[in-house]
Parts: structure tokens; C-alpha cells; sequence
């Protein structure tokens, strides 16, 4: 449970999957649909009570949802919903950062060029590339 | 401490920062050294030992360093290393992800002209943004 409201896109963010667990859970998801015994499987190290948990937070802020594959008994895969995938860009960066010293990347890149992509803050109305750092960016 | 060596890139980023309070401090940093006070204040609702806790770590891992202000007393600022800054295209990501998801939070808008900024793909080679994850972005 956050301590504090959320105040920021990122603190919101974290607050909902600012989870070393969860985020590997997201991460085991992005390759499709999986049964409870595949994530334990695919996430290394995950104990059953903790996946349990965090499958229930993801589904309590929407962003698994459960499906169905037989009734009796019943059983179940667990799906990411459309949210749930837009983290796929946030996860490809961490782990492209994870890789920087290890050499097992998987690094998007342009199709035009090769080039390691980078994720900049765009502004869509001037069409240009706003730093972090410089005078262009103001928070609201 | 991770309960199972890192098997993947992301596995590893987590180990390495794969909680809320760390990455909200990295974002803080993002912005600039700061003081111990100053990053109590910007991560709202972090309490002092967490504080403590998680910049001896990021030290640890070399993505913070001390840098002394002052001699008597002896006073520091903290700021992230190279590899540390590093983080700052996922950060965007999830801080959209975040933008997107919640009608709670705002991402960042332009000085120049005051419109909401986007995160996007950018081909730092070509300097143009890469519109289309499908075409634009291939896995290596």
C-alpha cells in the first residue's frame, strides 16, 4: 500500500507495479497466456504465497485478468489486459539497461539503421525532442 | 537480497532496482544532485530509514555517489553516476504508463508552448522519432 498519494505519473506508476515480483510477473506475461505453475516456472526464485499475492494485486488494478480453460477441475490462465501490455516498453528499457553489463540483450532497435532506440519526451505539437534537463520541460 | 541468481536482463535491472523507493529516487536524482533533506521531501512519504536504506544500496551498485558540499560539518550531495542516468528512458515510460492509465497524474508539458509531453521511441543515429513500433523497432 503507498504511503502517500500519488503526486507524479511516475509515483502512480510505482505505486501500482513498483514490485520486483510484479514486474517480472508482467514481464513472464508479455510472451502470452500462462497457468499458475508456468509464471512459478518462468519467474525464478518467485515463492507460490508471493505469486499468489501479486496476481491478485494485478488483477485487483486490472491489468491480469483470469480466463478460464476447463471447468471440472476448474482451471485457469492468467492474461495480461490491454494496460497490462502498454508496460512492455518500460520493461524492454530495464531490462536493455539490465543487459548493459552483461551482454544478453534484446535491444530494440531502428529497422532503418540498427541503432539502439532510446525513449525520449516528445513534444507533439512542436514535433521536436524535449530534454529532461533543460529549460523546455515544466511539471504540472 | 534476490532469492535466485538474475536468468534474464530484466531479472537482473530488478535485482538491482526493482522497487518503488529506489526508482523513485533515481527520478528524483534525474533532476539534479541533491541533499538527503531535499530527497526526503521530493519522494513523499518515504520515511528516513527507507531513505538511508535505499541510497547505501544504490552506492552499492554504484548508480549514486556522494559528492561533499562541506568539510565541518561534513555535508553531502548525492547524485547518480553514469549507468544510473541510464534508467531515465524507463522511467519516462512508466511515468506515461502511469499518465496513461490514471486520470490521477499529468505527465510533464512543454515550456515553449504547454502541451502534455509524449515518451517515444527515438533513433539517436537518423535524430528522428521512430512512429511505429512495428516497422520502425526490430529485436536483435
Amino acid at each position: 500500500m503507498p504511503d502517500a498519494p500519488p503526486d507524479s505519473p511516475l509515483a502512480d506508476a510505482l505505486a501500482r507495479v513498483g514490485d520486483r515480483w510484479t514486474l517480472l510477473l508482467v514481464g513472464a506475461l508479455l510472451d502470452g497466456p500462462r497457468r499458475f505453475n508456468e509464471l512459478a516456472e518462468a519467474v525464478h526464485g518467485i515463492a507460490p504465497n508471493v505469486l499468489t499475492d501479486r496476481l491478485r494485486r494485478l488483477q485487483a488494478e486490472t491489468l491480469v485478468v483470469e480466463e478460464p480453460y476447463s471447468e471440472r477441475p476448474r482451471r485457469v490462465v492468467y492474461e495480461l489486459t490491454a494496460p497490462g501490455r502498454e508496460l512492455a516498453g518500460a520493461l524492454r528499457l530495464l531490462a536493455q539497461w539490465g543487459a548493459d553489463t552483461s551482454d544478453r540483450a534484446e535491444l530494440p532497435s531502428h529497422a532503418v539503421c540498427g541503432t539502439p532506440l532510446e525513449a525520449r519526451w516528445w513534444c507533439p505539437t512542436c514535433e521536436e525532442p524535449v530534454e529532461d534537463a533543460d529549460e523546455g520541460l515544466i511539471r504540472v
